[in-house]
């Protein structure tokens, strides 16, 4: 068990009826503010037009930028770094998913660079200031409104990056569940796929870490399946998208990770798919996780993979190692492409072997000192077992 | 389920080897550190002098505060004020379990107030301010160290009583599971059957909460049953020790607790308990919570038992479900009074019926709203089941 640092500053505002706080929150780091969303669908929910209401019954300045795409792209986060430097914005209000709070998160520290915000990546900078966050988050999956990490991509470059700062936790986040009413089963599925491959990323680590911990994440899977399934039967039933919504929080915020601080593998692999065709974060992952599985499975391994099998899955502890194991992984795929309905493959998506060297040959390094380290070979591998 | 805010400030360095940090985190409150502690053990254990060497090396100028009381009086908390006010003292470091820091959490606010630290209970002032705190844990039982909530006692009206705030959250605390090595078998089961309390008390709640918190509450107790006998055998397994004081603290800093706002039932009437004879809390709770158990266990209570029979003890499901309930309370009776040995009646303690009537009486009223209300019958009911 390794030592580690738990330091999680953000305040959450949780439930249904906790806006009329938004704009003291927001007023409470200045009275100029930047906006920022995605593509629209605020405006067209009317969540815009409350927002909007509230900034002004607390006195604010607002500015706004939007088009924020769902991967962000650094092009987008430097406009909304200059914004800041050219208007001396206080805060930023983050009104989105996980790709408006992260690229929002890089405009909050490139407000105080004087170049590229990309060179957070290229050169890699060091992150000393940020401004101040407020997120209200339209849609569980990524854990942006709880975490310091922030992913852009650089399309230019097929480049896929986060990076984790203290700095860049949001100061104050609203988590309405009603607010996701509205999101499609096939986004709703996409982003419980991402918050059980935080946890199961963590929880599938080369040392055992706190027991405690442990059983935090296996509940935190069982509550993801267990909900992501309702929510796509009842879009409106508020107890599984609160379930849903806090569930991704405590995926990704650190505090299961705490004395794990080790690489993931999965999301690596995701980020070389997504910077080469764009694809939806939390469907690479599913595609992608069930065939991990598979490729690092052995004597070795088998330990954990049975533990998650009959913590996570209810299967019979009484079978064979082997065989707990491979129902563990069976259960995954059943939940993952006919309960959730994602597609199973990487063909269907109109993605062939082209790039898959490239890609491997581009993360094959990177996955050093993970669950199980994984060679451009190995990456390789797991590539053309999605297609 | 309900709306709440989720605020927990409080940064945690666990682990080992981080007492490099404490000079570092106290010195950045200011140069003038009031240290308060108890009856003398840190100094026996060597914990003093490593405390004083690391608050030299930050240059800091260190008052002392010692002789803090295991249920802290307010005379104490009130000697700490006035060191506080008379130094204008910029930091408290409390190096201790629960009535250290809880008695610090007072003067830390009391400094501020020119009157008696018990008007904070008699006259319910306002806290508008408060120090800021450092602590050092040296036992894993209250959770005082990450959560905003004090309970001193006033042994002239034989009144313990708590008050929380969020200005009471510690700043940083420092958790070094190796620390709690040295703590008796007695406290050690004293310790586990308070964290245990802590999330049973949230766990049995009027209304069902988010699913996702149950299960980090069953965790929770899972792991104080699993770990608290293991430190009973080997009070140096750093596993053991480590998840207690991790559980300790997430037991009760308001996470779990979060849309299950209700009164507690078990700690109110351990309150007069203490209040009435001085007994070590955790022992108090572990002979209360069977008795209160099988006085609130009915048809309509069914359900929850059952729930915790089965998802923290492992009982079969697919029992009758009053066979299950009661299989629930026999494990934790087994638990109590065997695997941890605390005494499982008052009358062992020296405690007759003289006071019972009296403690009703004040305690009864209280538990409204609690998971069953409690009238001053049910409460004599339940005091007189525990001679």
């Amino acid at each position: 068990m390794r030592d580690f640092v738990y330091n999680i500053p953000t305040k959450v505002y949780f439930g249904k009826d906790q806006f009329s706080h938004l704009g003291e929150e927001v007023r409470s780091f200045g009275d100029k503010v930047l906006l920022t969303y995605g593509g629209g669908s605020i405006k067209r929910s009317g969540l815009y037009d409350r927002v909007m209401e509230e900034l002004r019954k607390a006195g604010m300045q607002v500015w706004e930028l939007s088009g924020i795409e769902p991967n962000p792209r650094h092009t987008s986060v430097q406009k909304g770094a200059d914004i800041c430097k050219e208007h001396d914005i206080d805060v930023i209000l983050a009104v989105g998913g996980g790709s408006v709070i992260d690229a929002s998160k890089y405009m909050a520290a490139g407000r105080y660079y004087d170049g590229d915000v990309w060179d957070f990546h290229g050169k890699m900078i060091p992150i000393e200031k940020a401004m101040p966050i407020v997120t209200v988050l339209t849609i569980a999956a990524t854990g942006s409104e709880m975490d310091g990490t922030g992913v852009i991509t650089n399309m230019d470059l097929h480049i896929k990056k986060g990076r984790a700062h203290p700095l860049l936790y949001p100061k104050v986040s609203f988590l309405d569940p009603t607010l996701t009413y509205s999101v499609s089963k096939y986004q709703t599925a996409c982003g419980a796929a991402d918050i059980f491959s935080h946890t199961q990323e963590t929880y599938f680590a080369r040392e055992d870490g706190m027991y405690f911990l442990d059983t935090v994440m296996e509940g935190l899977m069982r509550t993801v399946i267990k909900y992501s399934t309702v929510a796509l039967k009842e879009p409106d039933n508020y107890e599984a998208r609160a379930n849903l919504m806090w569930a991704s929080s405590w995926g990704i915020n650190g505090f299961v990770r705490a004395d794990k601080p080790f690489p993931w593998s999965c999301h690596p692999l995701e980020h070389e798919l997504s910077a080469f065709y764009d694809i939806t974060h939390g469907l690479g992952l599913a595609i992608l996780t069930p065939r991990w599985m598979r490729h690092v499975l052995s004597e070795k391994t088998l330990g954990r993979f049975v533990k998650y099998a009959v913590n996570v899955w209810g299967v019979d502890e009484s079978l064979p190692a082997w065989e707990i194991a491979e129902k563990g992984i069976e259960c995954t795929e059943k939940w993952l492409y006919e309960d959730l309905g994602l597609t199973d493959n990487l063909t269907a998506l109109g993605i062939n072997e082209e790039h898959l060297e490239t890609m491997a040959e581009r993360v094959g390094g990177k996955i050093h000192k993970g669950f199980v380290d994984l060679s451009k070979e190995d990456c390789l591998a797991i590539y053309k077992a999605c297609l």
